[in-house]
């Protein structure tokens, strides 16, 4: 039984990360935290949780609250991770930060988040948490840059084509489709029921923050410089990712070919699902799960793959508890199933 | 063809008035403002207007705009209009308030707005702007207090009724089921995509502040104090109201009489439809209309009313509107249909 | 261990049942059926099973099924469950009807479902499967008749009130709003994406077919005849129901005093939440959960409950699940946490 | 004032006919048709029309119509206006099908709809309705081929860079997203709300049957053999088309130019807008509109469209009206605005 705890406990990956460790047989939640001087119990957030856990969500302190877990989850707001890692890091204790702080070399954090990078060194040990690419790593690190949810889903639809050098690097492109928790959980009117009901719009066309954690990962996988076209899509549903990927096959190769080389390169992988030859996956059949489910077809030089996740589950928190499922040595799948 | 001006051009009341003003053959649209001290074409606050209107929204000068319309629409926050109205009143334009601030006497007023009302003189003159009841008051007023939208629906579907003493004054329930545009366009988290979607909840449970307007309308109606229950549910759908209202007969009468009743009340009334017997209106019928759509039942001693209007047409910019045509001497339903 | 069979797999309660059994720790899903002619993997039915379940779902045979089950859900249309239920009664198994057809007297059954029933041996025994009410006759029967969603949100929202002899039994309105898989997995051009989205509606208005269950147990409680006014609406969402009852008081009580009698009511109920003084129930609080939340506010002679529910969970998988609990000796909320 | 018909009048397409020619000022209804025994006022197909037309629905009886119409709208299902159009076009009216069975050469629609073309005199003398590329060939037809909802978004997307042949014609990727009232009005649990809601599919990934419409059209436009990649998805909501178009540049230009040439292609086009630098459109502003609004941006050799229409205005009745009112020699923009 290890103690965990959830600093930005109130923001959307923090309820999911309640929810799920709620039912995880080997944690213990020791603390909720958030950015606020008013204390309360975290059932008075989100009353679904009354009855179920009676923590105090308490204004954030990295000391204190070093002392009280073995494992911390970060889900606050991109800039504050890098100054509160350190304090576990320096306390000997796991951190997983579900933020952009430690994802990026200092120089690309800075062009995109706008600020100079504060913990350079704890960056360079940390492990980015994508346990389908990156399993024996995570395995060993302290530190986890946890992935993005668009990275997740468009990253692991591409890197078994790139990997095995059946696609063109420079013309990959990944149109994706979110749902609105990915924008997290804040006052925003345009984020209000009545302008995303109803509507549909691309924003940040090819110059989201997270194309280049996508290029990095995809350059890492292929060897050589990725910079791929990008346009996220905001949809009117709650939660998950779908991604439709278009890739040029630079051999011939029909779709069960293609499909073959997805199996083999998830075989094992619990939460990688790949869809028989015709069939292709649905937001449905991923929310609330951790799965991300893999479709694809070839038509002509072309490749489409669609891939769907769960952008708060697999995106995120779920994403999140994998890797400190490995981290920690239990089952991977551990309240995750 | 009169010159119009609308303030709070880029709320949801203002944005729906600009639209129907555009199909309006004797009005010409002259002024648009708001509060904010950035001048900005309304096409760039709402794409929807692009080449269809070019109008800059201004920052609100009421003494300037006063000399450029015949008629103002004042959209604001509760408190801003009683500010604004007189200057319009002493320049001898016609006003039609959409907030709160004619409808209620100072002391009902002050205890449901928390705000000492500061323009009296102009209050007692403001005729309460629900055509099928007021109409030959509304020929003649130079200011309107546009009936907010929950006493729209409710008053509608009871007034028959009650005017016609068919039912008991003192027990009286409106179940009212809101569309989210009725909350207003502004930054709130309470009413962003994710928590509103796939939820549904009652709010202000029986302090609701069109309460006290639905009393004040309905005791002038029956010619004693009404005090009804009233409950508002916030549904996750853009626009539209349906109230649910439950009333007790106090004589002997089936569904057929109590719908002649209505339909009697009604006749020649160009924006209320009565359903025939078995069949009950929905919102989707009313929707971006100014109907109000009003079916019922009888049940042992019960009258089971359901009432249906667009909270932003019927409940606000129509209704709006369709006071302006009367006023004006237009036809009634001129841009409405 | 104990080897259960869901018979009507494809519905949406078979789903979900499916969905609560597979984190059930005392429990192997060994049959699914389903009124097909056709044999097909679960997962090709519902992807998101795929890799978490590989049973096919077969064509109903209750000789056959009732050999290697111990319990045995029906999810079946209403008029079918009471052909198969003899089958399984007499192999000496348990069975769970989520359907109507054991709810009811032959005569009321007839006169809503219209058709003569066909088991009243087994219906004169069936336990009606409201835990909170009828805990202990659960705990003996073998045949549960299993509440339906709308009587399972009314009746918990009534009842502590009606025994505390608080209400007048002759005064009681239930005004409900159902998300729309309540009206089960279909083709039907009214259920249609288009027609519910941006609608909302009542239907059958004091005329649905749970009001005779509703009324019967309500009559039960009290202790004399109860014949509700029960209004449902239907929601643009999936799942939930809430339902705003309104209710006279027969004698002077505060909100704090009713809420005493609730709460007195429920204790050591695992799956009722009363909410505190001043706060209600949202649906988005007991999604996915077996909670029901019941919020209320005393005003005037009128008390008002609010009573919200998942009308998949406790109204129809959930509830029947922990029904199966407590027949077969578990704890009461195993797999529904 | 000309007479119009409208057969397949309870459709999607059929109904918003109605909406927008009940306020189109030369215009008179006089026929509603469609492929029922039963007549029924329209207002009892759809409410909303209760108070504003009186027309009954008829069983489809062409001959009867001719003699009572000017024009006649086709919004019926494919393979069905073959067998009728005849009867129009001996009878010297104008018809205009907004089905596909006048928009492909026979060997092609026979491919993709399953049927030999019964009617391939007329088909030889169909005009493409997408006025904006073939004005004056309306201007001249008795008979339109009303273009598919995904079709105009995308043709309209891609004309320009293609007849500026500043694009690789080899190398075309629409991936279009679409509200669900393009798949019809009728019964398929796959349409039912809680399918559609809170999900996201692609479908017919590169086999949509509005793909060699797409094809026929952009190669007229280029002068050469078209074949682009076409994943069109199911978005939960009730309206709306959104195109993201990726086209590979072969030559080098900015954003700026492009839109230069979009610009200069679409110059007095009432009905196409496009969007500054910088900015892209949104479904929410071309909803219930007969606008196509475009906004593109150059990455690299990529140029990004994203394009954005009604699927029942723009997509299908509006457009449908649109060319009526060129081919009768009204205002091009009548009804529409």
């Amino acid at each position: 039984m290890i103690k965990v705890g959830i600093l930005g406990a109130t923001g959307y990956a923090g309820q999911e990360a309640i929810r799920i460790l709620l039912r995880h047989k080997d944690v213990k939640i020791t603390e909720l935290a958030r950015f606020s001087d008013t204390d309360e119990p975290i059932s008075a957030v989100f009353p679904e949780f009354k009855g179920r856990i009676d923590l105090v969500c308490k204004k954030i302190d990295p000391e204190a609250i070093a002392k009280n877990v073995d494992f911390v989850f970060l889900g606050l707001p991109h800039k504050a991770a890098m100054d509160i890692v350190p304090v576990f890091m320096k306390a000997g204790k796991s951190a997983i930060d579900i933020s952009a702080d430690y994802r990026l070399a200092p120089d690309v954090y800075k062009m995109w988040y706008g600020a100079e990078h504060k913990d350079k060194a704890n960056l360079s040990k940390a492990v980015y948490g994508l346990p389908e690419l990156y399993y024996s790593d995570i395995k060993k690190a302290k530190l986890i840059a946890n992935p993005g949810c668009y990275p997740t889903s468009v990253i692991l639809g591409i890197a078994p084509a790139l990997k095995a050098k059946a696609i063109d690097p420079k013309n990959i492109i990944a149109d994706s489709k979110s749902g609105t928790s990915g924008a997290g959980r804040k006052p925003d009117s345009a984020l209000s029921f009545c302008e995303v009901n109803e509507n549909l719009k691309a924003y940040k066309v090819n110059e989201h923050q997270h194309s280049p954690e996508i290029n990095k990962i995809l350059s890492a996988v292929s060897g050589g410089a990725i910079n791929i076209v990008f346009t996220p899509h905001l949809i009117p549903m709650n939660r998950g990712i779908l991604s439709t990927i278009y890739l040029r096959l630079n051999k011939k190769l029909d779709t069960k070919a293609v499909l073959d080389i997805y199996k083999d390169f998830y075989k094992g992988k619990p939460f990688v699902r790949i869809s028989d030859e015709g069939k292709f996956p649905q937001i449905k059949d991923v929310v609330c799960t951790n799965y991300c489910d893999i479709g694809l077809k070839v038509t002509g030089e072309t490749l489409i793959v669609i891939s769907c996740i769960d952008n708060l589950t697999k995106g995120a928190a779920g994403q999140a508890i994998q890797n400190m499922n490995i981290m920690a040595g239990f089952d991977e799948t551990e309240g995750l199933l």
